[in-house]
């Protein structure tokens, strides 16, 4: 948790009230790695597709550009999401939660978000004591990163 | 990334194709603080309404009692979401992400979600140059944590 000041202050902001941009990245309470998460909605079905994590680089360039780019915590470098199989996300609107440190990013998801060609992340359901799998492929990996 | 063989291999099940649980539950790649994110999704509306953290047994209880239960970085202690507020969340569905690392939970949350008395926490609005707070109040905290 953060317990800046900077997010409590516009805890009480009157309605439509705002600061500048350059100020809120500045306070944004990284991790210890440097990263904040970033939640990945479909901006009209409201589908949630992923979670993914963004360093201050990742996230200046998808605002700058409209056009999703993650930090992979796998890799140590930029993921420019879709780079490799052309599933781009492209950016409608970004969100800062009330502590700044989760972002919700509404966008628009050409084709499937999961790297298993799923169109969403959450494919593994609770169902008892089991855990489903209830969510079809869409398009075969090897094809999307042939 | 867990890089695990056993969410790699649920990548690849049969629609349907499931496995125990209780497996699931102790392949979970919990992070250096031994916890993992979970959004939680208004299960109707499909508003996305915070994210938090547990722990295993945040995780168990909320299971096993079907109201989420959260371990809060702050105070280091089990957070029965609502504990205080009486604004609880009722659990619909629970699922795990790709290489499970994240939760997504279908809740029914009653009234606000967050603890500033909005409906969700991403009321930071990310619009030019400018972070704009663009959701109301529903009830005044101290209402709620009186």
């Amino acid at each position: 948790m953060s317990g800046s000041g900077f997010w409590k202050t516009l805890e009480t902001l009157s309605p439509d009230g705002s600061v500048p941009l350059r100020q809120a990245l500045d306070e944004i309470p990284w991790n210890a790695d440097g990263l904040i998460p970033a939640i990945a909605q479909q901006y009209d079905t409201k589908e949630v597709l992923m979670l993914a994590w963004m360093n201050r680089e990742a996230l200046q360039e998808t605002l700058e550009n409209g056009r999703v780019c993650y930090w992979s915590r796998s890799r140590q470098q930029l993921w420019r999401k879709g780079e490799s199989s052309g599933q781009v996300q492209e950016l409608r609107e970004a969100r800062f939660d009330c502590d700044g440190d989760t972002l919700l990013l509404l966008v628009d998801q050409t084709g499937p978000a999961c790297h298993t060609g799923r169109r969403d992340c959450f494919y593994n359901l609770v169902q008892g004591d089991r855990l489903v799998v209830d969510k079809p492929v869409l398009i075969d990996p090897e094809t999307l990163y042939k």
